[in-house]
């Protein structure tokens, strides 16, 4: 059964019990975290997050992209959040490949040319942190005052560890 | 409190009960979810994922911008998933608001020139999802045997709809 199915057939339990239909648009929690798509991270789980807490960004790496960028200004200016975190996590697939992998297999797969396209890779876990914390602390659009924060999470322990 | 320290304290209780520590990158039910920020959306829970089911991307508005295609080929070509499901929401925020809206809050709150940058809102709920469904199967890095979908989450009930 593909999993839209699956999907929609669980989701009939999940609103057969649902009773947190008056919540706001704007997070309770004043705080927005940026993280990766992987399977193995629940971010509500891991950080301890009530329906209606926190936006989750999330994308492969959990990479300050430029539509990150986007997706922060919304949760600020528009949403009232003051505060972002960052995380990636142990054993990421963006640290297993280079743009040049990448481009050959979608040649290879699908025939098409992504050569010069930037997927995000890196290769050092807290440095990968870093430089996406500092690119939200350089960029223009997401003020000073906005508290900023990086951290790993451990896909083996489920320990999260600050890292700037 | 700042809220990552609220997490970090989460963290620790999670962590102390965690057993799931032996997964596999690619996940186990070879989906994709892409999805908006919303706080009061909880992905897992509506779905019924288990750790390690499905990648989940989540930006403002759930939109198919290019960083979520980055995602999504990433998704497919390194980690095997072969589905994609689309969910936006009722009472979200990118309904709410022009990118002219959205540039003259920026001047007045940063100072900064933000016209001309496209923040993706949408004034038609459906509408916009099956735009972002139209941007997947057009895409020449997404395979036309990758199954997509796209549905509308109910912020007041809990329900997910299937709309293409």
């Amino acid at each position: 059964m593909a999993s839209f199915e699956e999907f929609k057939r669980a989701n009939q339990q999940y609103a057969a019990g649902f009773d947190k239909g008056d919540l706001v648009t704007p997070p309770a929690r004043k705080v927005a975290v940026v993280t990766c798509m992987d399977a193995r991270l629940h971010p509500e789980a891991f950080l301890g997050l009530e329906l209606g807490d926190a936006h989750v960004i999330r994308n492969a790496g959990g990479r300050v992209s430029e539509d990150a960028i986007r997706s922060l200004v919304i949760s600020e200016r528009l949403l009232g959040t003051e505060e972002i975190v960052v995380i990636h996590h142990t054993d990421c697939g963006m640290l297993t490949f280079s743009n040049e992998d990448l481009a050959a297999k979608i040649r290879e797969d699908l025939g098409v040319d992504a050569s010069g396209r930037d997927f995000l890779p890196f290769s050092d876990l807290e440095g990968g942190v870093r430089e996406d914390v500092e690119t939200i602390r350089a960029s223009e659009l997401i003020p000073d005052d906005i508290e900023v924060h990086g951290a790993v999470y451990d896909v083996k322990t489920g320990e999260l560890r600050e890292v700037v």
